[in-house]
């Protein structure tokens, strides 16, 4: 660390994504505080638990639990884990705990999130994004499913500082993860690795809605698998037309790979059955819209989104 | 009527469209026979009742009802209401029940069923295709809810007679449901009617399964609206490759035509929940198998076929 030898972290949103990434930089040795809602009571009470299948079950008893942004101590790094819904609101909370000159690390899925945020966060904030390769839930308040995986890809966006500068803060961010145990690394482009995790979540996220399936569901039918790998190939000719080229040999890496994972329902299914807002924007609107501009057509993208769309009316 | 005064007409499928349309045949004076098998008790008990929004409760209370296709006497036109799904096994009794010459009248929709039809058939036996503009389900044994239109056109397939001579036994078919109170009329090109009909079915039927939903809650949602007019054009495309040019118009001349109608259950919402099988082969994969063969892609229609496949796994 540049710094100062223990970055201090700030997790705003500790759902599923936030908890366990927060826990595993606690466990680490960080000193982690967590900005709480609705789970206040609960995780004061009882403390954050991950029931992994891989690390096992991960308590941690004594959590820097605050209910009022204001009263956080300042933050080096300040990890989003809530959904992109509601990333205006939270812009205010991230400008009071993110420390002068702070790291923000939106660890959300979609395209164009940093984009919506930048003008809401203070200038001297560094923003990045971080794409998490993982499979978890939320069970109970302050429990956390860990089902597989948790790698985190980080790319810098936008900050006081210049592009290779940034890449050398993305680099800062992924070895907080590494101490932790985690899978991760630097990207150089932001965006790529944001088309790139929009070809597992494109098909996955909507048709986990739309059929009222999991993902073992849904790779075991072919007509389903089929679509998949044709919304996997639309968005990767999207990528590529809005210059950010990925290979075709995606399609058949991702699905084996989501072959080898448990049956998973994705974050958008529960959003959709908690009757919470779908992450419609940035998953499928902005990347539609990116892909549109570059003349390309995401026709089964398109349908996907129509269909949510009626379905969350 | 060119051979007879009056046509003795059999009816097979007796369920919403054969219940239907034999039933106005027969108020309108005409010898009409009907091969039924589970409700065969329940009509030769109680008759056949339409409840029509148009006609007003309408009785046929005794009816030539028949559960053996080899009993039945020989009819000059056969009328088939039953499913698509259906066909195949439906080929020997249409044999046993048409008289020779006899004209055999699929009131079916989708693409290609007379061609899966007519090898099974005598080759002596005309062969029409009739597509029904008609809002229609059955809602007890014997009983048809009669929700809006009726209309019926006719297009030669093919038979023992020339293409101009079909044209005059399609006009004559016209002439019987014409006689029975009902717009109807002979159309030139059979294919081209199937591909306008399409317009409609290959839209609504699927979206009412996939988003569980009546015509007028998807003619509501502004993004189910868009997305069947985007299925719509599609169809007009492919049927234009075809060789079937239709007007671009036609979108938003269906999209008024069913707002105006009454909200309504496409037959295969119906088939869906009472666990039959839904009519992908006629509705879906034969028009999209004759748009690939002409060079054309229907992304969205695959997209809904494939979800529907899914569905019905």
């Amino acid at each position: 660390m540049s710094e100062q030898q223990q970055p201090r972290i700030g997790i705003i949103g500790t759902g599923a994504i936030g908890g366990f990434y927060g826990l595993m930089l606690a466990r680490a040795g960080f000193e982690v505080h967590f900005l709480l809602r609705s789970e206040y009571d609960a995780v004061s009470r009882n403390g954050l638990r991950v029931n992994s299948t891989e690390h096992g079950e991960l308590l941690l008893p004594e959590v820097h639990a605050w209910q009022d942004a204001a009263q956080m101590p300042q933050c080096d790094w300040v990890l989003v884990g809530a959904k992109t819904t509601s990333n205006a609101d939270l812009a205010p909370l991230i400008n009071q705990v993110a420390a002068p000159d702070g790291k923000v690390v939106l660890l959300q899925n979609g395209f164009a999130v940093e984009e919506q945020l930048r003008p809401l966060l203070q200038q001297n904030l560094h923003l990045l994004g971080g794409l998490c390769f993982i499979c978890v839930h939320r069970s109970a308040p302050g429990v956390i499913e860990h089902q597989a995986q948790g790698g985190v890809n980080l790319g810098y966006h936008s900050g006081p500082v210049s592009k290779e500068e940034g890449y050398v803060i993305a680099q800062q961010g992924a070895a907080l993860f590494q101490l932790a145990g985690l899978a991760s690394k630097a990207m150089q482009h932001l965006e790529e690795a944001r088309w790139q995790k929009l070809v597992w979540n494109i098909p996955y996220n909507g048709l986990s809605v739309l059929l009222n399936s999991n993902t073992a569901e849904l790779m075991a039918n072919p007509s389903s698998r089929a679509l998949i790998a044709d919304l996997m190939t639309e968005v990767i000719a999207a990528s590529t037309a809005c210059g950010y080229p990925l290979p075709e040999q995606l399609v058949q890496g991702m699905l084996k790979v989501t072959e080898a994972m448990p049956a998973y329902l994705p974050s958008m299914h529960h959003d959709y059955s908690l009757q919470r807002p779908m992450e419609l924007q940035a998953i499928y609107q902005a990347p539609l819209d990116a892909a549109q501009a570059a003349g390309c057509a995401m026709p089964k993208v398109s349908m996907l989104l129509q269909t949510l769309e009626y379905l969350s009316a």
